[in-house]
């Protein structure tokens, strides 16, 4: 018998499972509601596309309306969904000022999330832009393209900011970033941070650390960013302090973490029958902690849309969790991470031992060899990896899924570093530094570590 | 009490052990024996050698005979082993005509492997050259450089012989490859050959494919190639046809595979007490097959000499065994490997079932997304990972090692396809590459398939 599904939301999760579920079943009834003007597009890519790197919005959309509509999916545009009622499994949404309300059979939950705002005054200044929607990328880079647009704010540096910052500078702006912490991408290990610090620098963006913004000045459009160390003379101001999950419409029925991200099981299903979530609007299992996290990033949005997908049409699915890799380009580095490092593990009530290395990422000998700096955190007694963060010019973000490889397979140090990887001179010394490193982990069977 | 070790060969194997052992035992007497003029050079640097890409030979030098004294290991060199007694733990050397005995407690052979030599009348002529040693890669590129070598022929059309005619073009000769297999590369996947032979030919080397030299002509010079087929003009030519373990000294006390590579077991022992063997010599266990396998990388040579010094010094140590993880630049091509193919899979009695996808490197939204063919080899049944192949311009090399470790964990199709892999638009599409094949695999849990 087809069923009715409904989606809300049709960016990344949403369109996964719409997709995946119509091949799977294609006489269902798919209907996906969207809030915004746009399906399926690549949110990571937008950075590139304020910068012109990605010269044309159109290469960002994956799919477009129409080919889904072809597909047979219904999509309905600027349609947001304020109530679900759960008992009689019904929504209502809100579309050019009417309620709308549809039933479903199975419902999924892809809202995603939303750039957090500052709470502070003059947030209301035009010129203070987030870049969370595709149309809110129009709107920034149809603002950055002014030629009195000269002088740009970006306030937080997380790796969105220096995302931004490297595109903007590509433009030619002055770039300052402001960030609340001590160090810039300070969830990463402070080697990381400082590498990617001293290239900022090196590029011309100006970093100002542990100031706080505590207000925006100006006639109409931002003119000065207030902090207690300075008031800051800008053209245009770029927030990028967060993301929150667009969860505020759901009542207690739905379990969540602090911050409203909607706790799933390894099927995606939520705390209420028939209600699946996905995308940056959950907290995933975390394959090594144990505990939902929140970790908003594309690939778990597509890997768990096609769960929800094959989990409705009775497939045997499941999501495998996440450990919370990462590749981020920030000028001419390359960053990485997976898993947990010291912060991290400490939050989760986990002991690991840091071993940090120096290498090349090829032959020391053949031209063009470039310095990295890798860490592996394992566990004291038994050497098995938690995790791995790493920075360098080349070969970096690609390294990285080999030992989240490892990670997720719960290889140790010396297993990994006895593995046979492959080698040749021009992309990897006969060492992998990943090895290196691993090779250099020393552990301690009879003290402390974790018996999980 | 004191030991002393005898390590037959200089090179990696050879050296990686004699360094290891001095660290672990800084008080027994090592004694290396190299037949040649140069120890611990990078073999699989010579390639780039020859073009001047590397431009000294000293940077492939990792240390030298002086750094290993001052270490306090003793290094003769041009002491060439002719004989092994087993029973009285003595060796007979050659150096300068005259013969040297000398005692061991542990006796390491490491004395690598040399280029196969074609039994064609005319081989004695000059300017017919291999690259099996450093002494050949100096006299190689010195001819080279004389400005009358312009037509170069490069017998052999495997890695070895692909790298080389990359960096004989690279200096402006004609290059000319002759294959006797249907293919280049014949031990990997035809889609490989086939992507490795159009690039061939569009950087302007001539590639003759089943094509056997029967004689090389000329007048004291090589002057000409003779196949069936055509005689070819030249005025160099290198061979490049393989490689065959030096192992023609030993008796018959030690277990070897058909082409005399000694088999060991996984701390590196030979079938003689108290005789160890690594390096390009030895037949390493294969950790997918179970059987002895003759796979001479540096990679492996290294990791081996390290684990004879700590059996030698009492820890717990264990080589993991070989996949065959390599990987290869051929002109604008990366070309890697890991595990078995159909072929190999094939003459290990092994059944596999074949994926094959293309993809791009990274995110097809951004600027330089190139693409590759990925092939992956599962069991039929279980879907259990055996082997993956990928050919392309960029994001190859360092992606097999993610497989690689896969494989060597012991992973199937499905729960790789599922693993949280990093991602970010410059480095990597949303569903890598490697996952993306992964997913296509299909599985026949009651048809076929190995029981392993």
């Amino acid at each position: 018998m087809p069923l009715r599904t409904l989606i809300i939301g049709g960016v990344a999760a949403g369109m996964s499972a719409a997709s995946k579920l119509k091949r799977l079943r294609p006489n269902d009834d798919i209907v996906v509601l969207e809030k915004g003007c746009d399906v399926s597009y690549g949110a990571c890519g937008m950075p590139y596309y304020l910068s012109g790197r990605i010269p044309d919005e159109h290469k960002l959309i994956a799919r477009t309306k129409r080919e889904f509509e072809d597909a047979g999916i219904e999509v309905r545009l600027q349609h947001e969904v304020i109530d679900i009622d759960t008992e009689a499994k019904r929504v209502v949404a809100l579309t050019q000022g009417e309620r709308v309300g549809l039933c479903y059979d199975r419902l999924v939950i892809a809202t995603g999330a939303s750039p957090i705002r500052l709470p502070v005054p003059g947030r209301e200044l035009r010129g203070i832009h987030t870049l969370g929607s595709l149309e809110d990328a129009r709107g920034l880079r149809r603002a950055l393209q002014r030629s009195d647009v000269r002088h740009v704010a970006i306030v937080g540096g997380g790796y969105i900011g220096i995302e931004i910052a490297e595109n903007v500078r590509e433009m030619g702006k002055e770039v300052t970033i402001i960030e609340a912490e001590e160090r810039v991408l300070s969830t990463f290990a402070p080697f990381v941070s400082k590498a990617v610090n001293d290239t900022l620098l090196a590029h011309g963006v100006r970093v100002y650390l542990q100031e706080t913004v505590s207000a925006y000045k100006g006639v109409d459009h931002v003119k000065q960013v207030i902090s207690k160390q300075r008031s800051l003379n800008v053209d245009l101001v770029i927030e990028a302090v967060g993301i929150r999950p667009n969860t505020g419409f759901l009542d207690d029925a739905f379990d969540t973490v602090e911050n409203g991200a909607i706790i799933v099981n390894e099927t995606m299903q939520t705390s209420v029958t028939d209600v699946y979530a996905a995308g940056d609007c959950v907290a995933y299992p975390h394959k090594l902690t144990g505990t939902p996290a929140f970790v908003p990033l594309g690939t778990h949005a597509n890997k768990a849309g096609r769960v929800i997908a094959e989990h409705i049409a009775g497939l045997k699915s499941h999501f495998d969790g996440v450990i919370g890799a990462t590749m981020l380009k920030a000028f001419n580095l390359e960053v990485a991470r997976a898993g947990l490092n010291l912060d991290s593990a400490n939050k989760a009530n986990i002991t690991v031992h840091e071993t940090h290395i120096n290498a090349r990422d090829k032959s020391g000998y053949y031209p063009g060899a470039k310095p990295m700096d890798v860490a592996v955190y394992t566990d004291p007694k038994s050497g098995r990896l938690y995790g791995a963060e790493m920075v360098g010019e080349a070969g970096v973000a690609l390294r990285i899924n080999t030992i989240a490889t490892a990670i997720i397979a719960g290889m140790n140090a010396d297993a990994f570093a006895r593995a046979d990887l492959a080698y040749a001179p021009p992309f990897a010394p006969v060492y992998d530094p990943l090895q290196v490193a691993c090779m250099q982990v020393t552990t301690h069977p009879n003290k402390g570590g974790n018996d999980r």
